[in-house]
């Protein structure tokens, strides 16, 4: 193991990497201007809904004693370091999901013992993130993150679907329990009669039904034959988050005689509530918790590094894929060695961490191609319309534009740019210098179709999103106004919405496709197994990835050991290496189990919005206003 | 006015050509043995449930004076009627909206007059049955329906909008009423307190909307990529009884603490109460009705006689398009006739009257046609394989199964039948008669496609489906247990599921296209309007026909003069010969308003099954086991 023998190897090249351009970084931010907004709203709502609902989710399973205002603080603050001193500027932190399911055990099992209780559980938590740092700590000197690449497809895409599994399960947890009285509230009061906890239930399937299909609706915006190319493009940008905003305003239709708390809504305490500010005090009870509980903390720390150290990779590389073309170095020992710091920072101060999260950081990288697009096509027509003026032939047109794209892509070597700009320039040579005014070369519609991509990389975007999540902490009497039942039917969408691409879930629909009618998969995109695996080993080896899922779901019921869900996954690295290569010939498993990453579209959680993106790039004219 | 001077003459015509066919019509109906139940069941569950939808809206809006009971009655009197005596059996005859809102407009007027009153409103509604009978009496003998074809497609467009968006009304109208005290109930009833109000109206939208939705889907079945082939066309044939039927068994899914009345059931009188009874006596009460009264019936009889001959002849016609290649003649004045007979039988008795209803009769057609067909393909395969064994050339073949052919079709001249069987026999001889085996003509697969369009043209089906309605009569213990928001879903499903299909309706979604996207209407199925008649003139033409509309609907409102809602559609007739020709070419009118109406898909109501089931018949080897 080479990686032992050079510690800090990897970390060192990447600060490295990451310096030299790092004053570029910001400076390129701010010459974007007022443009660069759009992808920063359009980044802060994506980001900001989940950590919202993952924080209802975290105060419903630890009984208050973690709530949005810590998802949505440790968010902010996490997002603000990593954007300043961060490896991968173009990396979105938040709190994700797996860590509020690790944090669900954790409380569990500290609340039925009296030596820590619901009294000592962030301290002790706060020892699970301090080991947690350690380990990422050590991943990070002895480079670990060359492994990464041993988890293959199938466990991402089994991650993926556990996921989607554990949201509509929360999902419909949620709307049962709108027909309950909560924990911990007194059962005489009015709202928890039976008529209205039937009248609250009732209401929660309204909203969570409702939130899903607008959200599933809005999102097909793009396609709609209806409505201008503007209008179109921010109902599929920014319709989830209206559609949130639609039904709480709906929300507060009900009639008067209602009882108040009838629709709950989001329950969490107000930052400057003493509640919120205990967490300063979190570090002074740390040396409470006895030794044998800081040593046993070591367990679930093994897991959660195990999970952000997977997490965190994955987020960086998929925000980097080969198709965008970045020019800046990767740096993913730095970053996991930073996730270290803000993992202690966050437990000492009692907050759950944030790290990497999909689908939002390759969205981000996306979003941020897209304003890199507008930027040179509109430097390149403007050159090329002076050269028109000036009658200049075609070639001098496309050698005035070639110098401009130069300018503006410094950092790339002449002859790679002239390797992208050969359509280009073929383009608009082929365009006759003669007479005839129909076929002249125009900059305004010829220019698009040929243009490389770019990403605007810097760091202002994630910088000013995560402050946009600072101030969200600011208006939580406002999110306090979100019906509960809003979020359940969002974190339905966030299931439904991540299956599509997910090829796990596409094999498993397959088998219930008749033969005759399996020709119709050929007809629509799909993946090159389908043509080139026989279907019986589709299905073999689709219904073990099945069992195997299920043992992993079955583990997350577990009571207590369910804090081991994670060692499945990692135990699917040598299952792949090993088992699998028995049952299956090694050109089939490499159809259905690519081994590279950047191969794979659809990892973790909601990746749909990520495929789908990749077709059709989002167009952010829509708050070019802002 | 040719009509005028030869009385009885199309009666007459009718009559004679219907005699020569009546026998034939009950033994080939009785020889197709028990497949028949297959396009039986599936017309009298696409025939009983509006039924019972417009039993419910007429008992609403009738103060139960009517209701399901009475509409099932009046669908299965004259169903028996019109399937034993009628001219075509293949048309399908029931109580319609129209019949339902010219009932509400009658309620109105008489319920307000001391004079008339609730006591006497079926006598006196008994007496414009009279003169509608009258009326339609005097359109049969003069020969009126050879003006049928005044009526262009604007006019049908127009209707089936109207009726759509009526349905749509209707629909908002239950929803809202289930959160209020239904008239004439005791307010103090425990189910009529302000939370079990609120707690029925939010059932009643959950059930609506689960109606709605699921029924469309369900509608879209045939084109699912999953389950077989089989339970495919189950779901898209009895998809929407289905669901009526899933949601009444969900709402017996609410907890026992509610009181019992929530939700909301259907309310109707049983068949055997005196409510029912009193209708043997309605005749001896229309004594009692002032004669001026008895001489104001005259004028909806005029409404009434309008519309049924319009609907009636319209959804006769649409039974019998040139594509199904009927051998049997016509009886448009024959029909007519009886349907004054039978209108007058259902006023003496105080019921709605039925006419013919669209969609089903058509849909009757088709469903025959399918039946027909699988005993052709049968029967030639059969005699195929036969000749296959006795190592026949292919031309032998043919001819075996040419002979075969035309013994099951007597009624047709060979010549005619050579040159629909055409294909056919192109067909079997590109066959090579050597020796390679994978190109030897297959009876099981080559013949399919090549089969002309017959229909299974007889009396036994219709009379089973009216049968059967007659026996839904003593089923209304069990119909009163569907809620009353499922109807009101079942009435959006209707006014959605009519939409496509209705040019008028994709006009005006056309106007929302911006026209850089105008392009994907031509990629897709189109009229060829779209692309002969430049836009402007679709946009003013389907402006107009807006106004038009709104102005039709208008008159819908208008307390008691909203009885003259059928005149805007007389009146069409003169402005679409007179105004229209104006103001647009009459090349643009043509394409945008065919004037024959065999050429027209989308008329009155529920038109989409139609249009869908053009492009994939219903396929009934689903209801075989029956």
């Amino acid at each position: 193991m080479d990686n032992f023998k050079t510690p800090f190897k990897g970390v060192i090249k990447d600060a490295k990497g990451r310096l030299a351009c790092y004053k570029e970084d910001w400076i390129s931010g701010l010459c974007s201007g007022i443009r660069l907004l759009a992808p920063t709203a359009y980044i802060f709502f994506a980001s900001a809904l989940p950590v919202i609902a993952f924080g209802e989710q975290l105060s419903r399973e630890t009984d208050g004693s973690l709530s949005t205002v810590e998802t949505l603080t440790s968010t902010a603050i996490c997002g603000i370091i990593h954007s300043i001193l961060g490896g991968q500027p173009l990396l979105i932190l938040g709190v994700a999901e797996p860590t509020v399911i690790m944090y669900t055990y954790l409380y569990n099992f500290t609340k039925d013992r009296p030596e820590i209780g619901r009294k000592l559980f962030l301290a002790w938590v706060g020892w699970v993130c301090i080991w947690t740092a350690i380990l990422l700590f050590l991943l990070a000197i002895f480079n670990a993150c060359t492994i990464i690449t041993r988890f293959t497809r199938i466990a991402g895409e089994l991650f993926g679907m556990l996921i989607s599994v554990l949201f509509i399960q929360q999902a419909i947890k949620g709307v049962v329990s709108e027909f309950g009285i909560p924990k911990g509230e007194y059962p005489t009061l009015e709202k928890y009669q039976f008529q209205w906890l039937y009248a609250n239930g009732l209401l929660a399937i309204i909203f969570t039904f409702g939130v899903l299909f607008t959200a599933m609706k809005s999102r097909t915006a793009r396609s709609w034959c209806y409505g201008t190319g503007w209008l179109r493009s921010f109902v599929a940008d920014y319709g989830v988050p209206l559609m949130v905003l639609l039904w709480t305003a709906l929300s507060y239709g009900v009639p008067g005689k209602i009882p108040s708390g009838v629709p709950r809504r989001l329950f969490c305490p107000l930052p400057w509530e003493s509640g919120s500010l205990y967490h300063w005090t979190v570090i002074k009870d740390m040396g409470k918790v006895p030794v044998a509980y800081i040593f046993a903390a070591i367990v679930p720390a093994v897991m959660i590094a195990g999970l952000y150290f997977f997490d965190h990779s994955v987020a960086s590389q998929m925000a980097q894929q080969k198709e965008f073309n970045l020019k800046n170095p990767s740096a993913y020992h730095y970053d996991i060695l930073l996730l270290g710091f803000m993992t202690l920072l966050c437990g000492l101060l009692g907050l759950p961490p944030s790290n990497g999260v999909l689908p939002q950081s390759p969205m981000h990288t996306r979003s941020l191609a897209v304003l890199k697009r507008q930027l040179i096509r509109k430097k390149l027509v403007k050159s090329a319309k002076e050269c028109i003026k000036q009658q200049a032939s075609n070639s001098e047109i496309y050698g005035k534009m070639q110098a401009v794209f130069i300018e503006m892509d410094s950092a790339r070597t002449t002859s790679f740019v002239d390797k992208e700009l050969k359509d280009l320039k073929e383009a608009v040579m082929k365009f006759d210098d003669g007479e005839d005014v129909t076929d002249k070369f125009d900059p305004e519609k010829h220019i698009d179709a040929y243009l490389p991509v770019r990403v605007n990389e810097q760091r202002v975007s994630n910088l000013l999103q995560s402050l946009l999540v600072g101030l969200l902490v600011c208006a939580v009497p406002v999110i306090k106004m979100i019906p509960t039942s809003v979020l359940w039917g969002y974190f339905a969408y966030m299931a439904i919405d991540s299956l599509p691409g997910n090829q796990f879930w596409e094999r498993m629909l397959m088998l219930f496709i008749p033969s005759g009618r399996r020709f119709k998969i050929l007809e629509g995109d799909h993946a090159s197994f389908v043509e080139t695996v026989p279907f019986k080993y589709i299905a073999t080896f689709t219904l073990i990835q099945f069992v195997y899922f299920l043992i992993c779901f079955g583990v997350t019921w577990i009571p207590i050991a369910g804090i081991l869900f994670p060692l499945p996954f990692f135990l699917l690295i040598s299952i792949r290496e090993h088992v699998l290569p028995k049952l299956f010939s090694p050109r089939h498993l490499q159809e259905l189990d690519a081994a590279e990453y950047d191969e794979i579209i659809g990892i973790p959680s909601r990746t749909r919005s990520l495929s789908i993106r990749e077709r059709e790039p989002p167009d952010h004219d829509s708050l070019e206003v802002l």
